[in-house]
C-alpha cells in the first residue's frame, strides 16, 4: 500500500501542480514538492546518473527515479525507538563503479538499548536491492536511552569515511574517549581505523575518534578545501557550528554557549583553554539537521553559503562569510521540521520535510 | 676584543669548570657553562656535524666549534633599536648540502622605522661567512615603534618556513590582514608564497599569512606530528602557547586572558566563537622567549614536553599532557633571563641566558 502511494505522488509531481513561492533576499525562489506520503523521512542521497535514495526513520531505504519510488530491500534490521532507526545515507564518489551506499542506523542490542551502527551494500543494478550488506561500525558501549544518536557519515577527500554521534544523552561520555558517545569518528570504507587517526595507540581511547566533546552533532559537511563542518544540536541557546579539527576535543559538557535545557549552568562557562570554540552558535536554538555548503550553478551568489535545516523554526538559515554569521532564514511549507538539506547534481536544492512528510526541489523562481 | 674574549671563555669551560646543580622533579640536572661574554644573545641553532650559531641583538652572528668562537661575516645590517636587532637563527634539515642559515633581523626603511626581515645565507666550509645573502621577506608595513618584532623562524616538514611577526605596540593590526603585523607567515625557502596559503587570492590581504591574530610571538616549534606551536608575549595574565592552525585567528586584541598591562579590559572578554582558544595560558604571565619539545634520549620521561623559556621569572616552564599543563619551573643562575631553550644533537638542553650573557648545557646530573 505505502509503495503504491510513493507511486502516485510521483506521478502528480511529475506534472508540477504543486509548488510554492519562498522569498529570499536573492529573489524568489520556487520549492516543487516531488515526493510526498514519506513517513519520519531523515536522509537523502543522489545518486549518479540519475534517481536519489531516501531513508525513512522507521527502517525503509527507497530509491525514487523517474518518477517511481521503490523500498530497497536488503537494509539491515533497524532499532526504530526514540530518535533512533535508519537515519543517514551516503552515496560515495566512486558509486558507478562500486555500487557502495553507506546506512548509519540504531541497533538493537543484545543486553537491550541500542547503538549508532554503520552499514555499507551494494546496490544492486536494478535499483531494488542492497546485497553482500555488512555493518561496519558498531559504537560501543550503547545506551538504554533513545536520544542523541548522531549518524550523519560524509565522505572525506581521503575517501576515508567520517561518522558524528552523539552522546546519547549520557554527558560525561562526551569527554570520555574510553567510549564512542559525543565524537567525530574517521573509519575506512570497511571499518578498519586508519592509521593516522589522532588516538591510534593510545591506552583507553577508542580509536575511531577523530574529534570528541559533541553533544548531538547530525549534520556534517567536507567543504572545497576539505575541511569537515559539523552542526551540532547544543544546549538551549547554544547550537554550534564546528570547524572540525584532528584530535580536538569540542567542550561538552564543560564549556557551551547557552544553558541545559533544565535552566541550570553549564560546567565552566563557555571557554576554555585547549577546548575549541565554535564558528558560530544560535541563541536561541534551532534544533539543527543537516548543513550543506553550495556549490552549484543556479545561484552563483550563494556559492560558498552554509545552508542548516532547522526542525524547531520550520527554516533553512543561511550563513555566509568569515566570520561565519547568519544572514537570512527561508521558509515555508516545504521547510516544516526540516531533517535534510542537499544540492542536487543540477544545482538545485533539494528539502527533506519531516513535518511535512515530503521532499521539496528549490529553483531559482525567474 | 670581543672575540678573543669570548675564546678564552670557551677553553675554560672546556674544563668544565663552571657548573651549578639544578633540582628537577625527575632529580638533579647539571648546568655547564660553555659560552659567556655575550652582549644580549637572542638565539641558538646546532650545526650538523659539530658546533652552532649564536645571534647577539646587537648584530653579531657568532660560530662557535671545538672551543672556539667567532663571528661570522656577511650577517645584513640590522637595526638594532628597542627590542629589534639580529634575532632569530635557523639552520634547516639540509644544511649538510645546502649550507643555508636563515636569520630573522629588524630591518631600517627608507622613511623610519623598522619592519622584520628574514634573509638567507650559505655559510662557507670555513664557517666564518655567510655567502650569497638575499632578504627574502621584509614586513610592510614596518612601525617606528621598537616593540613587537616575533620573529622565530622554524622548518615545517613540508620544507616551507613559519616566521612568528608581533603585532608591533599597533594592537589593531594583529586583526587587519592587510599588513603583516601579529601573525604567523609561511613562506617557501626563496621567499615566495606557497600556493595553498589560506589567503591566497584574497583582495587585500597578505598572502604570506598562515595565522593572524596574534600579539608578540616569539617561541615556536614543529611537534613530532608536524604540528606548529607558538609560545606569545600576551596580555597581562594573559601569555599563551597556541596550536597553530591554517587560516586561523587567535583573536588579538578582540579576546584575550587576563588585562592589558594598563588595567584596562581587553576587547570582548576570553572567548569568541570563530576565535582560537590558546592551549595553555600563564597567569602571572612569565614573558616566554622560545619553546621547545624534548624528544632526546638523556631525559625519556621528558619526551613530549614543551620547556619555554621565561624572561620574567628567570626559569623554565616544563608543560606536560593533553590537556596541556605547566608541571613546574627549573631554575638557576643558568636560567637567568631565558632568551632560547634547545635541544642539542645528543639530547642535552641548551640555555641562552640574556641576562648572563652566556649559554649553559644542561644533562642529568647522575
Amino acid at each position: 500500500m505505502r509503495l503504491l502511494f510513493y507511486v502516485l505522488i510521483c506521478l502528480l509531481t511529475g506534472a508540477g501542480a504543486q509548488a510554492e513561492t519562498l522569498e529570499t533576499s536573492t529573489g524568489p525562489v520556487r520549492a516543487e514538492l516531488v515526493l510526498s506520503g514519506l513517513d519520519a523521512p531523515w536522509a537523502i542521497a543522489f545518486l549518479p546518473g540519475g534517481g536519489y535514495l531516501v531513508t525513512e526513520r522507521g527502517g525503509a531505504l527507497l530509491h525514487v527515479r523517474n518518477g517511481t519510488a521503490r523500498r530497497v530491500s536488503g537494509v539491515p534490521r533497524v532499532a526504530a525507538v526514540g530518535q533512533g532507526g535508519l537515519l543517514d545515507v551516503m552515496v560515495p564518489r566512486d558509486f558507478a563503479t562500486s555500487r557502495a551506499v553507506f546506512l548509519s542506523f540504531s541497533r538493537s542490542e543484545p543486553g537491550g538499548g541500542a547503538g549508532t551502527a554503520v552499514a555499507v551494500g551494494r546496490l544492486d543494478v536494478g535499483g531494488g536491492a542492497l546485497r553482500d550488506v555488512r555493518t561496519i561500525f558498531t559504537a560501543a558501549p550503547g545506551s538504554r536511552g533513545g536520544r542523541h544518536f548522531g549518524s550523519r557519515i560524509v565522505e572525506a577527500a581521503d575517501d576515508t569515511l567520517f561518522v558524528t554521534l552523539g552522546e546519547r544523552g549520557d554527558r560525561p561520555s562526551a569527554q570520555d574517549r574510553g567510549n564512542h558517545n559525543g565524537s567525530v569518528l574517521r573509519i575506512n570504507r570497511d571499518g578498519t581505523v586508519p592509521g593516522d587517526n589522532p588516538f591510534v595507540g593510545a591506552a583507553g581511547v577508542q580509536s575511531e575518534i577523530w574529534s570528541y566533546g559533541h553533544r548531538n552533532p547530525q549534520g556534517a559537511v567536507v567543504d572545497g578545501q576539505g575541511r569537515l563542518w559539523v552542526v551540532e544540536h547544543g544546549a538551549r541557546g547554544g547550537d554550534e557550528v564546528n570547524r572540525i579539527r584532528r584530535g580536538a576535543n569540542y567542550g561538552w559538557p564543560v564549556i557551551a554557549y547557552g544553558r541545559h535545557y533544565s535552566g541550570e549552568k553549564i560546567g565552566e562557562g563557555s571557554a576554555k583553554p585547549g577546548m575549541e570554540q565554535p564558528m558560530f552558535f544560535w541563541d536561541p536554538s534551532i534544533a539543527p539537521s543537516d548543513v550543506m555548503i553550495y556549490s552549484g550553478r543556479l545561484w552563483p551568489e550563494w556559492r560558498g553559503d552554509f545552508f542548516v535545516g532547522s526542525l524547531k523554526f520550520d527554516m533553512i538559515s543561511r550563513l555566509e562569510g568569515n566570520p561565519l554569521r547568519e544572514v537570512e532564514r527561508i521558509s515555508g511549507k516545504a521547510t516544516d521540521r526540516v531533517r535534510d538539506v542537499a544540492e542536487a547534481p543540477d544545482g538545485s536544492i533539494w528539502v527533506v520535510s519531516e513535518g511535512q512528510g515530503a521532499i521539496y526541489r528549490l529553483t531559482p523562481a525567474r
